[in-house]
Order: C-alpha cells, then structure tokens, then sequence
C-alpha cells in the first residue's frame, strides 16, 4: 500500500483533557476520530488493526468448533422483559420505540437473544453441544466514556456463547475458551491475567477475566506472584497476621469529638487494628444494616452489595433516627437490626468500637459475646495482605478488562423456555455460558503496554502493516527506484503467503526526511527501511526495528533476505 | 467442515404468508430466522454466503482503491439537522435520546457523518481525492418490511463515498464504482442491469441503480434490448408514436354520467388517445395543480413530485370548491390555477376533455390554442411503448435493487462545512459522490434467480461451502474410510490455495440416504460428492453438479482429480 494513498491524518496538538496514551497516540497517528461521546470512528490504520485482531479472534473460535453467525443490534423488549434485565438494566440501555409503538432497545451483549434462538431451534439432546458467536456491534449507554476506545458506547464485541446438555458440558466449553483466549492474547502480544471476576449483570456464577496490566486501567487486580492466585479486587480476598489479645476491660471510654477511628485510636493510644468500624447502610431489600469491619480495613461495597443487595450510607439524620446515636459514635452491641461482620474482626478479642452514645466509646467489646452478626467477607483487599491460598504477599495493579468468560447455567435458558429431551425423554433446560472479547480494548491495551516517547510499537502480529519503506528524498531517482523495487519484491512475498503476512507499506510522499521518519516512529509498524542517499553510496540501505530502534545497513541486493530474517526475528 | 458439528436447522414447514422463494429457502435450509418484523439473525450458512459476498466486495473496492473505515451506528441528531434530513426524513429514521437527553439517531446511510469527518480532516487539495467505504450495519424503520432479507429494517450495506476537487473527479469516481459493481455482480453470479435511476432522499443529480430481474423484485424496470437504454419505471421515458389530427369541432357534447376516459372515449366513439385525462392535485408547495395526460396515458406518481413536491389528489369536495365542478367532467380550459401537460398530449392537434360543467365534456380543445401549461415527462411507461433513445419496443422486469451510485455533488458537503483550499488559495466544497451495495439482497437475489423444486443452486463465487461429500451408510466402514479420505485430500488443496477456494462440507450425520439427499439439493452446494455401497463395489464415487443434476460416476483413485475438474467447469 502507498501512503500517499492512504488517509492517515496525523495530529500534532491533541485537545486537553485526553490523559489514556493510548487514546492520545490513537489520535495522533490518525488510527480514529471521536464523532461524539462515547462514539469513534475507525479510520484506515485503525481499521486495519481492528480487521488482524478479529482475524485472530475468528481462527481461535474455529480452532474450539464455534460457528460464526450474526445476530441483530435492534431487539424487541419482550424478550429483555422475560429474563427480567428490561427493568434490572437502568440509563446503560438504549431505549427507543419503532414507528409503531413497540418498545425496543439497542443489544448491549446478546444472552437473551442467543437463548431465544436456542429455545426456538434447539430441542434434543442431539443437537448439543453448540457454541455459536459473533463479532459485532454492542451498544451501551456509559455514564462515562473514557480513554478513548477503552470505555465507549458503542463499540465491536467477539461474544459467544456455549449450549450444553449438562454442567460438565458447560465445564468443558469454559476451559475451551478460556485456553482459546490464552492463545488470542499471547498472540495479539498481550501481557495479561486471567482473574477470578465478579459476573455482575450475567449471573452469579463462576466467571474470570482476562486483564491486560497497565497504569491506564480502570481495575484493580490482585495478583500473588508465589502461587498465581489472582482476582479482581471486586471479589479479591486476602488473609490477615492473627491479632494477639489486649488485655481491655469492658467499659466506656468518653472520648469528646473523636470520631473516625485514627481520631480515637491516637487519642486512646491504641493500634487501629483494635478497632471496629462501625456503619450504617440502608439496603434495598433488608431496611438499615449495621456492617463492621477491623479498623484498619476497608468496605468493599461490591462484595457487601452481594450480601445484602443495593444498598446507601446512611445519613447523620436517619443514623439519629434509627439508631438514636449520631455517626462516629454508633457501636456494635446493643442493637437489634441486621448485623454483617468481616472476617477480619475476630471473636474473643477485645476491641474498641462507638459506645453508641454521644462522645463516648466502649472499650472490650468481644465478637460473638457481646454482639452477634453475620461472618463474612466485606472488606478490600490491601497492597501486601496474605494470598488466601499460599500466605505469600498480594499486589495490585491497573489493568484493562480486555476479556471475560461467564457460567450462566441457565439463568438465562429457564426464563427464555430453552429446554432439550435428553437421552432419557426428560425435558431440561439448557446449560449456557457467554464469552467476550472487545477488540479495541485488545488494541488499546497493546499500545498503553507497547510505545515510547515517539509513538506506537505494534506487536508485529496487529500492526497495521508489517514493513515501512521509506525513501527519504523523492527527487532522487536512484532512491525512487530501489525503494520501488524492493516494494514490489516484498509485496510479492506477501501475496504469497495465505495467511497474508508481511505487508509492506511505502511512503512515497514527497515529504522532508524529519516527517517520514517522525510519521514512522509515531504509527508504529515493526519494521522500517531506510532507503537515503547517502547510504546507497556504498550501496546499502538500512533497516531498522521500531521497538529497539536498532538499525543495521544491509547491502541493497540482500535487502529482501534481510528484511524476511527481520520481520521473522521481531515480534 | 462436518455437517455435524454445524447448525443447520432445516425446517420442512414455513409459516403462511411467506411468498418470496429467497425467503422460503433461507428458511428451509436453515440459513436465516427472523428475530422480529425486519430483524434477522444470520445462521452459519446464512453468514458464510454473506462473508463470500463482503471478500468480493472488498476485493473490489481495494482495486479502485477505496480505503476501509468504520462508523458508529448510533449518531447525533446534531448533524443530521445540518443537512435538513433530520426533518425530511420521517417515520424511516430511527430515533431516540441519550441518558442525557440528547436526540441521537441510528444510521440509515452515511452521508452526513462522512461529509462531517471530511470537513474537519481535509483542508486541502493535496489531501484529495478520497474513497472511503465500510461494510456496516444500517438501520431503517420500513413501514413493510418483506420478501425475507430483501426489506428488512436492519440490514448490512457496503457503503462507500468519494470526496473530489471537481466534477471531473467525481465522474471518475463514479465510473470506477460503477465498472467495479459490475465486476462485483458477474462475479457473484447474478444477472443484473444497471438502470437510470431516481435518486430519492439522497439528491437531485445523476444516479443508477443495479438491479437483478426477478419476479420477486419490488422494482419495475423498463429495458430496450436493441440498444440497452435501462431506467427504473420511477423515472423512465419513452417515444410515442405521433397522432394523426383528427377533424373535431370545438362544441360541448352531452355525456350524461360518464365520467372516465374509457366510459366517455366509448358514448363518444373516439380512441381514448384523443382524450385528455385531467386531474386535480394539491401539492404542499403549490396548491392546486391541473394535471393533464393523454387518455391512454397513466400519471407516474413519482415523475409528478419531481415536478411539483410532496403531493395528494383531490378529493370531489375539494374539486367542487376549487373549480366549481364535479371530478369527471373536470378540463383544461378556463381555470388559472397552475397546469401541468404530459408531453404525450400534443399541440395543434383536437382532443376531448371535460367541459368544467356537469354532464358535460367538451371536444376539439386544441393544446397551445385553448389553454398552456408546463409541458413535462410525466406519465408511467408501458409495455412496447418506443424507447426514448432508439424508438425500438421497451419491455418492463420486475426487479431487485442490489445496488446504486449517486452524484451528490456539494448537497452534502456545503451544509456541514466540509471546505478545501485549492491550488491557487481558494476555497471550494468538496464534490461527493456515495455508492451503495446489501450483500443480503445480492444473495437473496442469487437464490431467486439460482433454485429449482428442491432447493438453492449456489452460484459457485457465494456458495457456503463448493463441494459437499456425503457418504450414504454411515454404518459401512468403507464407505466412511474413503469419504474420509477424500475429505481430508480436497481440504488440503483448499487450505493450499491463498484465496480459499474450494472448500468442503461432509455430511458425516447419522442419516438415511434420502435424508441426505435431500438436505443437500435443499442447501444447495455446487457440487455433491456421493459415496455409496453400490458404486463402491465397482471402485466408483459419484460426482453430481447441483444446477444441472448431471452425475458421474469416476474410479475412487480418480476421484480427487474429478472433483477439481468439476469444479472448474461449474459455475
């Protein structure tokens, strides 16, 4: 391809206000344009990078027996209405009405419709296992779209889904595509985990996603380097150093204006550890909480929101009301509402909490015999705590949700009537699972994980293009005619291969040197070659590796041996 | 690829009311389901015609070399004000609000967006010209959605759009579109004529449309087969033979009650070519306007709003208040309302009209002497009338739109401010042109056009698979071991090919040979492979071509090299 051919509009100011690297080296090198929140436009580099990833994605899905189908963007309410997420689903669905009335909205992943077609087409136990997917549009109305590609409204989604006849089935089709996505990242030059994850709106099941590590991430991973335990901190949990007992007499302590834990623990001069933290929540479903956690430790309202449903802080006033004491003084003992503990607080301990009584605390108070509650895991996973499986020390990193695989079981087959005969003429549902990959968050993650100061470095396996000629000087025939040369030589190898690879672009505009090569620095393809005169007075011309920026002069006769021994080196 | 482990579920019964052949057999042989009216799901045979379909497209568009993008589906209202369709464009387009209120519409075509992204991407000269397309979801709220995929309110277009410095440009432009459709539909297999078209919502300048004869077809299609004049009927004309004056004075004749040309040509004994037709519509940006046609002539509903705007017909109350007369004996003479005259009606010679009074009609009105008005091509082309260029006999096809090109010159460009600086400094609209094909209907096409009693007969370029080997007893080990064998034989020669042709399908199922059979004519791959006992004990395969059903038999150790030549000689 000619890159005078080719629209790569270059920026050199980037609006402000645009932090994620990714999304400002997207728009400088001309891979997309925003049309309005939320909402990219894929130019020609940024559409051929999308078109390798989904290459890969789709011969990966082959490899495990998928089939590709297509599937509308437009759906009919009723269907959402029938497994309930029409009304569980708030502002992130897009909501319209057709001509004639009849509610609609915009697929934001394809459960129910899958599940639908299965409950049509699908009816013994012959006809499972099936694993269909596809690779397209999902829309999503995000409070907050950010980083670019990385959090949109609309974007392309590779997102399948198993069928299966029993849960062993099911066991079988996740371990495929988790091993599938394995090798969709290894080979997209991905560094990433696979982190047990928290399915969120698909279920409650088991379900894992696959991270890509960067500081651009919008999560938080917990990773043990010793074992490889790691989860995202939505659902991470750690082991904490037992506490050993304070000798702590069972009595109030008047402690005037200490309110948060550090206040009242320098005040008394004991550890933070010897604390419990007391909060009032009001949960949809169970009316006011009290939820305790160590003082030291904090609420992972994702995991208390698993135990008690949606849920608010409450406010002084309803504190005073519920309670009949003010925040920062309100304690564990005494009360009758419902009570959840995190494991961090251990019985036969003492501890100080609120003496639930205005300026005071109370000292000694024990778990388990001076108040009762509901054990459990509520709190948030710290940089250094213990891995839960091997003792050794946790860390968190950023990462970029690049991919996740769900169990469904038949959350969504039950209400949707896809059910099979089996062998033994036993009406069953359906057993399903859902597995998505977003390929613009593959892309994006690759150039948070791969640039430097001058631009892009493509993992040669999704780089738009494989090879760079650049002829510095246009109105020097010899330059013009070996760069032309080696082009055609090059693409000729190309369009031998099947599978298409090393595909060579030439800049043949007639630009100063400093731009070609500042151009070829920023859009990233792995590799460059330096057609200059100077050079080619001793007959050579240079190669040069994108990432390591190393370069080497090769005599011009053995440049094309030496650019496929290059492009078979570089990765 | 084993017919077992792919979902084809082929139905025996099609509900009622489904008429077109391309839309019973998607049904049939489980290539298509309709999620809901216009909605439709794309099974894995359904999606790899579609994927044969789009490789050819691309190849074609990267040959005149058009760039490949992508745009979002969903847009803002914002720019669809800018060019008026958000307001002339009704109940079609798609609408709906963002979590933030914002109007937002789904993609009906992309004109507006593209010009947009040009305007603020193109500042000069040297940046043109440009062709981009992409192959992309589009969504139309049909008022009927019919025929299967043909109208369906989500479809998938390749669209594409070329930005020019000038009309020169813009012809070009348009002339490689257009030589590459044609590459396109031979090679897809269709028959197709390339038709003057009306561009509609997308214009007022040249445009063609490319349109496959079937009975199916929605469209009419007038066709002069001595010297290849095409128009769709929407705007077609033609030649009519010329009149011979008849002497008739010009007196009232009593017509008691007869008010239709027909009715009155025969009280009066007079051909209804000397008759004019006059009609009374009221047109939104004209009021009333008298319409006259020759009496054998018909109004071309879509010739008259090109002329006069968004129209309705009179009814007898408005007729009465606006001419004082009762439809039926309504004429040309007297009224000074805006008239409009079909160029069949001739001037200096005597025709008969109305006479604008009850009962009455009034003979020897001489057009040009008796009243004017403004002469224009209004009325529908029929069957055998003279062909506008040659004056040989037209004929008339129903037809299927499977694409069209339009120039939209600065319609576009000039509202959304997409401006460029010129060689010498000025500023000048960029000229565009847009060009559109739905793979959907190019395969729904094929199948009307390719299918007998028991199924599809692919043409070989779309084909979901070339060649299906089905060993008919599943249970004889030999039968299975050369099947086999031969399957694993023609997949190495597909996957040495670097474009993919050749692909096998076996239908490795457990079933009776009728059953196999008849699946097979019903999915219709080009070229059977049968492996059979009774053969077998003569170390004979047979090889039957689908469209003609010739079979023959060849020696196993032959049959590879058979196959291969089959296929070559099948189209």
């Amino acid at each position: 391809m000619r890159y005078s051919k080719l629209f790569i509009p270059t920026m050199r100011e980037i609006p402000s206000g645009i932090n994620a690297i990714s999304h400002i080296l997207m728009l400088k090198a001309g891979y997309v344009r925003q049309l309005a929140a939320g909402l990219f436009i894929f130019l020609p580099l940024g559409w051929r990078v999308l078109n390798k990833i989904n290459t890969i994605l789709k011969e990966e899905m082959e490899k495990i027996g998928a089939q590709e189908i297509s599937m509308p963007i437009l759906h009919p309410a009723e269907i959402w209405q029938q497994t309930g997420r029409w009304y569980t689903i708030k502002e992130e669905m897009f909501r319209l009405k057709d001509r004639t009335g009849r509610d609609m909205c915009l697929g934001m992943t394809h459960e129910e419709i899958m599940a639908w077609i299965a409950s049509k087409e699908i009816k013994s136990y012959r006809q499972l296992p099936q694993v269909w997917y596809q690779i397209q549009t999902k829309l999503r109305d995000e409070a907050r779209p950010r980083g670019g590609v990385l959090r949109t409204r609309e974007f392309i989604m590779k997102d399948s889904y198993s069928f299966d006849i029993d849960w062993e089935g099911l066991d079988k089709n996740y371990k495929l595509h988790a091993e599938a996505y394995h090798r969709i990242f290894t080979r997209c030059g991905l560094k990433y985990f696979q982190v047990e994850s928290d399915p969120g709106i698909m279920g409650d099941m088991e379900s894992h996603e696959f991270m890509a590590p960067t500081p651009a991430g919008e999560d938080d991973i917990v990773l043990c380097d010793h074992c490889g335990y790691a989860a995202n901190i939505e659902i991470a949990r750690s082991q904490l150093p037992t506490l050993s007992p304070l000798n702590m007499e069972y009595k109030e302590a008047h402690t005037p204006q200490k309110k948060s834990v550090k206040e009242v623990a320098e005040f008394l001069g004991l550890d933070e550890r010897y604390f419990i933290k007391t909060l009032l929540v009001i949960s949809e479903k169970n009316g006011p909480v009290l939820v305790m956690l160590r003082g030291d430790q904090e609420l992972n309202e994702k995991k208390l929101a698993r135990v008690i449903g949606e849920f608010s802080f409450a406010t002084p006033e309803q504190a005073l009301e519920i309670l009949g004491v003010e925040l920062g003084f309100v304690g564990p003992v005494g009360h009758k509402i419902k009570k959840i503990a995190d494991f961090s607080i251990e019985k036969g301990i003492a501890y100080v909490s609120g003496a639930n009584k205005k300026d005071y605390h109370l000292k000694g108070i024990i778990p388990g015999e001076h108040f009762d509650a509901q054990w459990t895991d509520i709190r948030k996973v710290k940089d250094k705590d213990k891995c839960p499986k091997c003792g050794s020390s946790l860390r968190i990193e950023k990462a970029i949700e690049v991919g996740n695989i769900f169990k469904l079981g038949t959350k969504y087959t039950e209400p949707l009537n896809a059910y099979f005969l089996d062998k033994d003429g036993k009406e069953k549902p359906i057993i399903m699972g859902s597995y998505g990959i977003g390929p613009a968050r593959v892309a994006a993650a690759a150039i948070e994980q791969n640039h430097d100061n001058d631009g892009i470095i493509w993992p040669k396996s999704i780089a738009p293009f494989d090879i760079e000629i650049i002829p510095l000087n246009m109105a020097d025939d010899k330059t013009v005619s070996i760069a032309e040369e080696l082009y055609e030589k090059v693409t000729e190898i190309y369009n031998s291969f099947a599978d298409r690879h090393m595909e060579v672009l030439i800049d043949d505009r007639d630009e100063r040197p400093g731009v070609k090569f500042k151009d070829a620095d920023l859009i990233g393809i792995p590799i460059q070659v330096i057609i200059g005169e100077k050079a080619l007075k001793e007959n050579k011309v240079e190669i040069k590796k994108r990432r390591t920026k190393e370069t080497k002069k090769v005599p011009v006769n053995k440049a094309v041996v030496e650019i496929v021994n290059t492009y078979y080196e570089t990765y």
